[in-house]
Parts: structure tokens; sequence; C-alpha cells
């Protein structure tokens, strides 16, 4: 799971390229996506999506896009199936008006609560989900959060608080399941101006999936399938979240703690809130990063 | 939608593969499936199914599996989409256990009937389906009429109730939701055994999609790619039943009467069952077939 | 096989999006492709090719990516496969470099010519083809004929020559080999900037598969998905070629005669030369087009 | 790369799936193909094949049809592409008439030796290949060795001088282009009654692709995922060749030397001669193995 947003040219897009060529070569092959915004894009845009049920390090139709999408913001998935089988409905990313999500983790014993988030959504949600997977119905759970998900204006705070509604309501629903397996809840969520990341799971012990940030002024190229980021002055143009540091230089990137939400706004500033719901554990909290204020509070 | 039972050798395969090709290449390309049983199935065997999201007539695999296999029953199926995305959990037929369905038509505003077909269902029945089509949920509709649909043993009697029973449903809920379209319902179910088939439009005076059927003792080629059914002794060892005659000589083919059930017993009877409910119309039943009893009554 | 030259904005998308949808469904599911050049191209960009194995009028990837693109060309190909398998390298479009190549029709008895026509390539054309089909294989062939395919500036007179050399070769192997049954060539390619087209049979007397072409200002969509192109004033901005009028109003194309070379200039000029060699027939010209020049003389 | 010959039943088709997965996840997940012959080949049977763009261990149908079929002889082979696209006419096994064929390896610099490889085959066989992969191509070669590779009858001892005539034509080719790198040639080719399997490479001191046998009288699952070979009495009902030796015992799987050439009679009798060529060494021959004779003298 990775997210780009305001790469300047089409090297970074090659680069994501790339950098998905690596990432997936040694567990997924079942599938991925990508889903970028248009390079200035208003705020009626929708973003565009391309999946395959093939693996992307030899997709042809991925390697012409990637040369020529140039794009303020890209969500890109590598799926490893969990639950849903392999057809192009089942992989990230969505996009529902101007949003799009995707998902890495799975939620436990989803088919316990499954119904339950079923009846909770309004109509025209539960008749979008065209698929079969956890992470798509966690997208209508999300939506049915906010007041007017296909014509509304989201500001960041609008769609954290979503996400953290969501996230609650998952646990709600697990815990009156009596499940007790945890689930990986490392969502991303974008309007194409706000980035709200979650790395969560529901323990007070466990470590969630892992999550990286870096930030920057530019990509450079420093040798042939390494990238490092590069601060040339104040401006950061460029933030990166992914689910593992890649091939870039690991100096580059901070670890998000566990339990955490990450929101990057409009003007490209991130933010990092603790959640702080029953599975809050100051312990657990590397002080790897400044966090700026605690979400649930 | 066609269904061969007792095809003598694989000759009858290619046949159907040849059928396919005729067949599908005026209307529809929208992915296909073939389902079969084991030329001796016992009581436990379990259909295979082979479904694609590419067009049947150009795919290399059915080709070399039609050649390979010999079936005394066979399901075919070209989907031409009404509901749900292209994706091999959309293609028919489906399998839950023994038995094997497949539909033709579509249920009228399904999403307006959807959620309370879904809360009808026993648990394992609502989490068996993994695509988003009419089709299958109608299936999961019919299991749940069935006692034991994993282990139970079925007689033709049972599965023409479970069958009566599923299109009682769907008008109840339809009438209920004030939906005024008609739903085209030729659905057919096998348990390996036994066949059920139906020609059906919730409506009393407009024709159902339309159901062919033919018996006889063996297919010959009488000239490539036309085929006639030999009728060389009293024995009936094969029944066809197709939604359009195909390339067979259009005189070995029955008319099924719109609004009729079709039951093939294990010993290859063929016996034909007006559907005797609200939407019965004497006068629109053709008197081209023998009926045995009615259904519904 | 279609192409737009200078389309304003995405509603063109849109509506080739639309016009694939009408004008597959008869005859065509084996696989389908665009290609396209960026809004702006310079005179190094390559085109973007999407190519799919699954039916153009159920592709989501195709529908989304419709939305997004706004191109200045655009050539688009719905494949009813004559040879070679049904896999993602045997959909047209093609591209070497900056050209773009794809062929309605077939070369008859390929087989016979095929040993030929790789021995004739330079060994970086003979090793670029990936897939197995007489049009890619014919694109070697065109590419043959430019000094530096790769690398050199076209003018269009240059395209013009090669791709009427390439016909001519084409017809010395096939009269070599002693083949009787006529070839179909209807080919175009493009640099992203002049555009060549060819109408073509290797016979004095039969018609070769049909080509229409379209000019004007504008499109506009009168009635939904029926289009009409509209001359606002003098000048053409929108070029159209395709092998059926399709969904537009029929007053709106211009039939190409048979064997003959259309060419599209930078500034959008439209030539046409009739093709003057051995199957020149002067009677079958049909006069609805005024011709500049002729070819081959 | 694996083959499997004289399976008692459909259990073993369950197995074959099973490894299968197990080996796929670590490295390939470029499509897969999986070729068998009917329970009871006749002299006239060709292989079925069945093959996939999409991974092994995500694809229902082939879960589907490993339950059901049953075969004395099966190839299995998953794909990390070398040359060629992603297609299915780019995986692995082929057949031609009865003869099945696939490769694990590559040809070094294959593009310096195609051209001359197509201009020695005879027109059928250069006309046979439907894709681009150094394997294909590889196969015709072998096919060309042999003088009626569509209708004749093989013994074993045909079936080896053919296969040891492709490597020695391959070195040829190899020398007169000046090609340094090394190729990996374990191919293994079957008319549905005789094996012929090699491991080598074209060097003396590198070690080839690996390549493992194991034999015995069934196989038994002895826990889940875990299989061991077992020998009842003195008939080795299975011989079992594979280039890893999987989740199976250890000490079940032999070892087959570099640049050996082995033989399955079909008796099952198990040959295993040294390739005595240009690359033979003796003293990288590996004790394990009795050798019957040598290859090539």
């Amino acid at each position: 799971m990775q997210l780009i947003t305001r790469p300047a040219h089409s090297i970074i897009n090659q680069s994501f390229d790339s950098r998905l060529r690596l990432d997936t070569v040694p567990v997924n092959g079942d599938g991925f996506g990508v889903g970028w915004y248009q390079s200035n894009p208003d705020t009626t845009s929708t973003p565009c999506i391309f999946t395959s049920i093939t693996p992307a390090w030899n997709n042809q139709n991925l390697s012409r896009l990637a040369e020529e999408i140039q794009s303020s913001l890209v969500f890109a998935h590598v799926r490893a199936s969990t639950t849903g089988a392999l057809s192009e409905t089942n992989c990230h990313p969505w996009r529902f008006g101007r949003l799009m999500w995707m998902h890495n983790g799975h939620i436990a014993n989803f088919n316990k609560i499954k119904r339950k988030l079923q009846q909770s959504l309004k109509d025209e949600l539960f008749l979008f989900v065209q698929g079969n997977t956890d992470s798509e119905w966690a997208f209508a759970l999300f939506l049915n959060q906010l007041e007017d998900p296909i014509n509304g204006q989201f500001d960041h705070e609008t769609l954290k608080i979503a996400m953290l509604k969501t996230i609650d309501q998952l646990n709600n629903w697990a815990e009156e399941a009596g499940i007790h397996e945890f689930s990986l809840l490392n969502f991303a969520v974008t309007d194409g101006h706000s980035v709200i990341c979650t790395r969560y799971i529901n323990s007070k012990t466990e470590e969630a999936a892992s999550l990286y940030f870096s930030s920057g002024t530019r990509f450079t190229e420093y040798k042939p399938g390494h990238y490092r980021m590069t601060k040339a002055d104040k401006r950061e143009d460029i933030v990166l979240v992914a689910s593992e540091p890649l091939t870039f230089e690991k100096a580059d990137w901070l670890t998000i703690p566990t339990n955490t939400c990450l929101v990057i706004t409009p003007k490209l500033n991130v933010l990092l809130f603790p959640i702080k719901d029953q599975f809050y554990n100051i312990h657990r909290v590397k002080k790897k990063c400044i966090f700026f204020n605690s979400c649930n509070e």
C-alpha cells in the first residue's frame, strides 16, 4: 500500500512503477491497482483507477500508462488476497465520487460481522459494493459516516473523524461477535486534496502492519533502481507513505507508530495523531515522530 | 443456457463446443462457463466448473478440455451481463456441494429486493455467494429452500418444489417492492441425477425467454457443424435443453411453453408441468407438449 | 478501426468509448486496443497503448481511462481474430518509438509469405515483433521501409511512400507464392503528427473493407449516444476515420474509395490519393472525393 | 517444472495442486500450465493442456479441475518469465500431436540464434509456434529432429536421441554466434508413454538448474500439506521429477546430476545417462545415481 502526493514529473511515475516491481516480487502476485488524480484536480475531479488480476511486474499496460500519467496524488496497491476471489472488482483501490480508498491488512473473522455491516449501510452504499472483500465493505462503512459522500466537500478533519468512527464501529462489532483474533486496519483514503492513513491493530500489545513515510523536495535516482529523497530547500513538495521503505534510502523513511492516524493536508503538512481508544498503549508508541494531537479524545 | 444429459461419447463434447461457437457470436461476449459431472457420478460427486471472462469461441483451454471430457451431464452458459462486473465469480454455472445452477434472464429491479433476499438466507448461504449477480443470489435463495443443501439426497420432486418456492418468493418480494418490470426466470438446477428447468416470466401475457428441448438416441453430424438427433430405437439416451435450437435440425426441437417447469428424471423421463400461480394463463400455453401434472396446485 | 485527430476535450474520449460499445457488439469480442498521444505531443512523444483480451464494452479500466485521457490523436481497434491467439500481444495497435500502427483486414495465406517477410527484416525489426499476427508483421515490414524508424523525423510524404512500398512488397510476395485469395489491407499509421491510412485490396474488381471519414469543428451529442459533427466555421479541428459510420449522422461521413491512400497532415489537411498499381481500376473509383494526386505514379 | 507418472488416484492430483501452491509462492507468478493424458491413454491420445496467465495458487478453475482429473502422466509448469510477454500462448507445456514439452531455464542470448533456428525448421514446425519464447522454439527444434512428429510412434530411444540432437544443435549455434553466457536447458518431453528429461548447462564447471526425482508405490499425506513416498512392495508405481523437492520428505528425493538425461520407460524404469558432449566433466558428476549408459557416445 503506497501513496505519493505531489510528484513533480513523470519520473515519479516511473519510479512508482520500479518500486512496485521490487516490492511485489517477494510475496504478492494476486492482482494490483493504481489510482490517481489529474495533475491539477479541481474540486470535482474523480480519480482514475486501473486494476488488473495479473501481476504488476509483468503488466505492459501499467508500464505504458506509468510513462504517460502525471499526477499529484497516486495510490498503488498490490494484493495478497485474504478474502474474495481474484477478480478486478476485488482489487484496490476503489473510488466513490471523488473519494478513493485502499486497505492493507484484513478484518478478522469478517464473516461474523458482514451482515451487521451491510445492514448499517444506506441503500446507495449497500448497492455500491461490487466485489466481495472486507476492504471494499470497510470503504462502504467509511462512506456511511459521511453526510453526503457523493457531493460533499471534505476537509481533512471531516475525513479523519469518519475514519476513526469506521475503526470504532468495526471494533464494536468484533466485540459483540466475540472475535478474539486481531484485525489489521491500515486504511488510506483521499479526496484528491487531503489524505488520511491509519496504522492500526485492535490490540494493546501487538504491532500493526508496518507503515512508513518520507517527504522532501524531489526524488533522484542515484543509481539504477535506487532512489533518494532530497530536500533542496524548506519546501516539502513530495510526501510518500508506504508499507515498506522499498528501494529508497532507509534513512529517508520514518516509521509511523502503531495505532496512529496520519493526515496529509492540502498544503502538504503531515500530521500524526495517536488513536486514543481502548487499545491505546502509551508504552508502545515509539518516539520517532512528533505527535500533534491525539485522535478520539 | 444449455444442458445435455447422457451424451454417449466425447463427440458430444465436441459438439457442445461447436454449438457454443455458433451460439455465442451474435450477442454474447461477456464470459462463459461450463459445468459437468464425471461419466459415472456416484451420489457424492461434485460437478467440475470451468469459467472464463474471455469469449468461449476463442478459448483454447475450453477447446482442449472439450476434447477430453466425457460426461453424462453438462451445463453450458454464455453470459451477456445484466448485473455484476465481468469476473470469473460472476460467470454461470455455480455449484454448491453436488448441486449446480444457472440462469438465463434477469430479476427485474434486483437492487430493490437484494437486502430482503440476503436477510432471508441462512448464514452459510449468505456467506457462500462470492460474486455480485442476481443469478447467484437466486441460487442461494433456492438452496435456502432445501433442508440440507450440502449433504442431503435429493429426488426430482424435492428439487422441483424448491424451484417453485424460489420463484414464488421472488414474486412476493417483487410485489412488496412495487416492481412492475417483468423478471425473466429461466433457471436450471441439477444434482447430477435429476434436472429441473424453468421457462418463466412473472406476467400473464408476455412470453418468457425461449427454451427448447430435444431427445433421442444419438447425435450425428450429417454435414460439418450440423447435427441431427437420431432415434435408433425406443431408448432415449440423450436429452438436450437449450435456449436456442442452435445448429441442429429445427424439427428435432420442441418449444417449452412459457411458465413451465421441465423435469428430467434420473431415468431420462422428461416431464413438463405448467406453473399454476397467479401468472398462469391457460390461453398462452401452446399445445406442443404433453403436460403430466401441474405445478403449484 | 477508428482514429480521431484533434478532439477538443475529454467529451471526445467519452464518445469514442460510446462508439466502441455500439460498434463492437455485433461482431467483435476478441480483444481490443486503444493508443493515444498526449494532448500536446512534442517531437519525441511516444504513444500510450492500452490493450485487453476482454471485450471493450465491459472493460472498466477502459471506461475509467476514457474519462481521463485528453488526446489530440487516438487510434482504437476492436479485434475479430483472423490469425494469432487471443493475447494482449496480438491486440492492435502496436507502437515502435513514436510510430503507431493498426490493421483492419488480413493478409491472405499469410503462412506462405511469413518466412520471406521475416527474412527481409533488419534484425531489430525481426526481434521487435512480440505476437503472432499478420498485422504486426506487416508493421515490421512497414518499419523496414524507413531509414531510421526509431529516431527519424517523418513527414507525411515519407510515411506515405513507406506505406505504399509495404503494400507493393506484400503484393509481390503473394504473386511469387501463387496466392489467389485477396488480401484486405486497410492499414493506419501515425507518428503523432501525420496519419496515413489505406483502403486497399489486391484485386481490380472487388471492394476493400469499408473506410469512412468525417471532419468538422466539433462533435455534439444531440441525443443520448448519437453524435453529429458540426462545422461552426472554416476551421476543421477534428478528423475522424472509421471502418463504419458508427452512430453518427450518415450524412457526416464520406466513403473513402477502394484502393486509396488517405493522408492527414499535421495541419489537418486531408488528402486522398488513388493507389495506381496493377490493381488500379478507374471505373471502380467512386467520385465522392476529390483526389489530390495519385500514389505510385 | 514437475512431472508425475502413474499417480494412482485423484489424491495425486490434489497433491500436485498443493505442491504447486507451495512451490510457486516464493518466486513465480507469471502464469502456469498443466498438461495430462487420460488415465488409460491409447497410442493416439493427445494430452490436454490448461494454461493461465494468473497465478496458480489462486486459480479456481485449476483447483476444480485438479479435483476431477485422473491421469497417469502430468506435466506442471510455473513460469517466471525470461522471454516472451505474459500470455497463454507463452505458458508451458506445449503439445504437438501426442507429444508434450516444457522447459525450465533459458537459452542464453536467444535473439542471436532465433533466425537460424527458425530457418532450420520444416514449414509445418515453423508455422506451429504460436508464442514468442525460446522454450517453444526449442520444442519446434526438437520436433524437427523427428521423422514424423505428428503421426510417428516413438520409443524412448528415439525421443532421447532427438533430445540430445536438440541440445547439440543449440550448442553449435551458440558457438557460431559467439555467445558466452550459459544456457540452462532442463527440458522434459513425453509422448504419454515414455518421458525424457534433461538437466543440462553448456558449461564444464557450472551447475545446471536443479532437478530431482522420487519413485515409490504411493503417496501418503502424513500431515496436512506434507507428503511422503512409500514403497509398499517392489513395484514402483509412481515416478516424480521436479525442479525442487517441494514439500515431500527430502530423503525421498534423489538429485539428478548436472548434464544428465533421465529416461522413464513405459514400464516405469528410470534410466540416467550422462550427456557426454564437449561440456562433460567426470569430476562434476555426483555419485548419487547409478548411470546405465552414457549419452552421445
